[in-house]
């Protein structure tokens, strides 16, 4: 994926701007670019998974409710034109005379397309008899297993579609599930929508890492967009996949992360460094000096006891303890207020990853960071979905032709 | 106020660029400055009033709960002294050893000051005999009434104390009331927090009008921060108020109004044209032509129609209507999810407005609107609170110490 930007117009991004890293960079760019960056929407792999990970996040999931494969289609296909004309910085549809609801619901009029990008996925529930499409279903759409610690709210899990809508403006990626949400009244039910803010993961070369809210840089080690040999290893899927459109598509994993922030600030420095195997300021792995210093996990100190300990989080996620499998992480944080119960913040991470085996890839990492990582004991996973993520469009293809052909 | 940045930074702020005002200005801007604009703490009134309105708002309330005066006068005065912190871009308190909880959560450390306010606020019930300031409530306090259609959940509304916290950055904002809580712990009690995204009035000259979610340019006629004389006879409280810290002080009104968007969206062009008083392109009165047209009240079409219809929003809420009362609206959209009961989106307008009198500016306007406005009808008020602002801090000055002293 090429979004239709130079190095400078991605340097001169607010998102970059936002985040601090212009201000080191030395570079002085004009930020007129910002608002105008956008992401070609047709493309063999959809946007939003390897385009560099923008500051803002609206992930909103539908159920089928009763509609039928046609109604289904028609909404679909209607979605993909929209998307198509939302990404490239346009309203939707035509200017239509005052006396008729206007087709474009006018928030984003002025924004610009601040990168946004809309990416589709299916859930299990949308394969069905109703929809006639059983047989279509992903291969690597499993029902993910429950794991320790897990308190799932079924509502904001699961779902037959989700729609990911990432920008670098909030009010451009809320206009697109706005529409999208508009577009389905009476067919399709909508089901969640979550906010994020502040992309978690660097994606790309160049991007700098950016605070979790634990406060620790997170996605130093996330594999990269610009390394292709990596993105068909771990993250596109090819023809085992099952239907046709699935080749070049991946399965996207949402797992909704509450961090218990008040038990964190209670742990010291040392504890939480010691939990995540790095250090909070440099980002560094405890094995290193420098952000970008390999995580070198035989590394010891007095008492030849490991530098990174045996439950950091680095050493328990690495792709060393995990048959050297990786995934693309693309989340972002999240502030939902007070938990009314406990009086705590129901803050942190829409943990969002693509690859190609989620078997493979997240079920058998999420095994192993519930079982052994000291981080999990600071997370509670409030909401988990897993969605088949198709193939990206060809010019004047739409998603329902695509997967309800 | 007088932030500590130049015109040239101003219109280079990432605020700007993301709303993309600069993609028309003509001015090229180093993004550099955003992150790095900081507004100052310690002044005659508090920050973010008058501060030109930033992208990001996180506002929480708390309780007092069984604290003493003490204990409240404590906490308060360390927020003033983490507020002068990190709205100066710095982390709070000091480095401490690794064997303890680090003074600063430590999300915000690499993003810089992004023009943080912190600005604070106390409700009816902070006067009270257990903290024996019951002499010390200002007179403007007053209990606001309801209005017609109000929906309001008691706990998003009301508090003994507001804290609004304002970046150009959702996680600058957020680590300001992350931190206040942390500080917090054990003696106040949260109560609510909202977020909110892309401020919706332009508060300076030379702010753009942005877009609410109803897709219509917002605040074009809002007061403006530059209008000294403008700020002294409606926002500035004077010695009226009641106790000295009043005296430069104002009072907060904070409506969470969701807005029927599934019904606004079934409502032609036309209908939301006259509903609002405005054309929804230009943002330009339906007497004009130019968004900074005056509004023309008298103004009349064929058969002597009035131009603004009867019920318009502009018109209800003008001070020709008003008896020239005006309000420093200061508010930012919303998108809270899905609404479990009907399916719609929970999402609209923090309105926050500042004011030296709340009875005779927005308790009086809001009656008239409530009552009149045809735009009303798409709105749904669900949380209402009103705070009594003190004047600004001079240096070595703690908000304990002003309000408890």
């Amino acid at each position: 994926m090429s979004p239709r930007l130079t190095r400078r117009q991605l340097f001169g991004s607010s998102a970059l701007a936002a985040t601090g890293l212009l201000a080191t960079s030395g570079l002085d760019v004009g930020p007129a670019s910002a608002a105008a960056v956008s992401t070609p929407f047709f493309h063999d792999h959809q946007a939003g998974i390897a385009t560099p990970a923008q500051d803002h996040l609206v992930l909103a999931t539908f159920d089928v409710g009763d509609a039928t494969r046609a109604e289904v289609a028609t909404v679909l296909d209607q979605w993909s034109t929209a998307a198509a004309e939302m990404t490239a910085g346009q309203p939707i549809g035509s200017t239509l005379p005052t006396s008729m609801p206007p087709a474009d619901t006018g928030e984003a009029l002025d924004l610009g397309p601040a990168n946004l990008t809309m990416t589709i996925g299916f859930g299990d529930s949308f394969f069905s008899e109703q929809l006639a499409n059983r047989a279509d279903r992903p291969r690597g759409l499993v029902e993910l297993p429950s794991f320790p610690g897990d308190q799932l709210d079924p509502v904001r899990s699961g779902g037959a579609i989700v729609l990911q809508a990432c920008a670098n403006d909030p009010q451009v990626a809320f206009h697109a599930v706005h529409t999208a949400k508009r577009l389905a009244l009476g067919v399709l039910v909508p089901r969640a929508i979550q906010l994020g803010f502040g992309r978690t993961s660097a994606t790309v070369d160049g991007q700098s890492s950016a605070r979790n809210l634990l406060g620790f840089k997170d996605g130093t080690n996330n594999l990269r967009a610009q390394d292709a040999a990596d993105m068909a290893r771990y993250v596109w899927a090819g023809h085992e996949a099952g239907p046709a459109w699935m080749e070049g598509g991946t399965y996207l994993v949402n797992r909704r992360i509450r961090m218990r922030l008040e038990l964190w600030g209670a742990t010291s420095l040392e504890q939480q460094q010691a939990a995540v195997g790095r250090f909070r300021a440099s980002g560094a792995p405890l094995s290193g000096t420098h952000e970008d210093d390999p995580v070198d996990l035989a590394a010891t100190g007095l008492h030849a006891v490991p530098l990174i300990p045996v439950g950091a989080h680095i050493r328990v996620a690495s792709p060393t303890a995990n048959a050297g499998e990786k995934l693309l992480r693309r989340g972002f944080g999240f502030a939902d207020g007070i938990d009314p119960v406990t009086g705590e913040l129901d803050a942190g991470l829409v943990f969002l990853c693509f690859q190609r085996d989620p078997t493979a890839q997240f079920v058998a990492i999420q095994r192993r960071l519930s079982a052994s990582d000291t981080l999990h004991r600071y997370l509670v996973h409030t909401a988990s979905g897993l969605y088949a993520i198709p193939r990206g469009l060809e010019h004047g293809q739409g998603w329902g032709s695509q997967v309800l052909a």
